[in-house]
């Protein structure tokens, strides 16, 4: 089992907005969510400005790293939206004007009477030797360029282009997490949750304090690729925390 | 103006259970508005697992590329808290107890009525040569180690290591943003933002879509390090949307 195969993902979000403060990014969660449940672990995320030369050297840092490079964020139709010149610059390839991309635009705006100006039309641009990833959503396709998918940075809108990337990236399998939660300082159990995890090889526990209405304690994440070995484990650290006097909070 | 001196930071997350999707992050908000308030510009970010190599790595790739390195996460008591022991590799120093925050814990526990414990006290070691923050919430203090800030991943605690920094870090003038609002597809405006922007040297201006209650639209954001300056462009654009018959949104 250990000696399986893990597959790996970096996500780069792009845009001077999230850098600035004045949107909380929403797509790192939903990313790692989306490559858990496909078996591809998240390790790494960078966010980066709306700049060309930030954009290509985290890249070219990302891709030959992980499996997979996953970006969101500038693909829209205004002058700060430079991802696919980025992306296309930092695989030393010129941006061409993809035919079923712009076939896509034509037909969706043209069933909503909207004319198809030459704005629109900057979201049919990919870099050369693409792949288009389909948007149920909004017309505008993701793009596939070697192992880096580029999604949009509107949450709803990356949502769907990962609906339709959905079973079409390898991985392996999902990791499965239990949580334990307690009314326990994390200091008192420090030893206690290091030995179990010890005693558990293929397994990690994190802990992670919480302050809620009915007092403080901690979530001791199990976490494990093998899904009956983290249950088996998460069993073991419950029975001893009661053991050593500590009130469990039920969450399961 | 454009001559002064721009004041960079990056922030270093650290945590498998931002990159697991377990928990949602609001670090990277709260600390790009709080470098904001202080002059300073978030210039990149990065999510890093719990995993010495991988913190030591982004660790040595950031602190000669910014002013100032800010990290969250992984500096309480139990053993997946690696980050002190982390940054003490990267600069290649050992580990020590400080005296000061060992006093400040101490005192701390025994307010409380709370045993000093071997690992409460894992909270004082730092890397040698490091300074201490002061934390007025929870006791553990931040650590400051060349032009690393070290601080609590929980929000709360992060906020409360930030006001204890709040006048202490170098910075330049504060970035201003004035948002105009407007019921209008971003690729109709497209052309016309760019040429507002081009107008304007030492401004930005970001095109933000939103799908809200009354309909879709888009924010446009104006961002200068002179403020006068951001305002007089933003009035100019809102004139230009108008002429150019689009419907705006107060939200002056």
């Amino acid at each position: 089992m250990s000696d399986q195969r893990v597959w790996t993902a970096a996500l780069l979000v792009i845009g001077d907005e999230i850098l600035s403060g004045r949107t909380e990014d929403k797509n790192i969660a939903q990313v790692a969510r989306w490559l858990n449940s496909q078996g591809i672990r998240l390790q790494e995320v960078r966010v980066v400005p709306d700049v060309e030369a930030a954009i290509v050297a985290a890249i070219n840092a990302l891709r030959p790293a992980f499996d997979y490079v996953i970006t969101t964020g500038g693909i829209g139709p205004t002058h700060d939206d430079i991802t696919v010149d980025s992306i296309a610059a930092a695989f030393g390839v010129p941006v061409i004007t993809d035919p079923g991309a712009r076939a896509i635009l034509e037909d969706y705006y043209r069933e909503r009477g909207v004319p198809v100006t030459e704005a629109r039309l900057r979201m049919a641009r990919v870099p050369e030797g693409a792949e288009l990833i389909p948007n149920p959503t909004s017309g505008a396709p993701g793009v596939k360029m070697g192992n880096v998918y580029i999604l949009a940075g509107v949450p709803n809108i990356a949502a769907a282009m990962l609906r339709g990337l959905e079973g079409k990236l390898q991985g392996g399998r999902p990791m499965t997490s239990v949580t334990v939660s307690a009314h326990a300082a994390e200091s008192e159990v420090a030893a206690l949750l290091k030995q179990v995890q010890d005693e558990h090889p293929g397994v990690s526990v994190g802990s992670y304090p919480f302050y809620r209405d009915r007092g403080f304690g901690a979530d001791f994440v199990v976490r494990s690729e093998d899904g009956p070995l983290a249950q088996r484990c998460a069993d073991e650290l419950r029975s001893r925390l009661q053991q050593a006097g500590v009130e469990l909070v039920d969450n399961r």
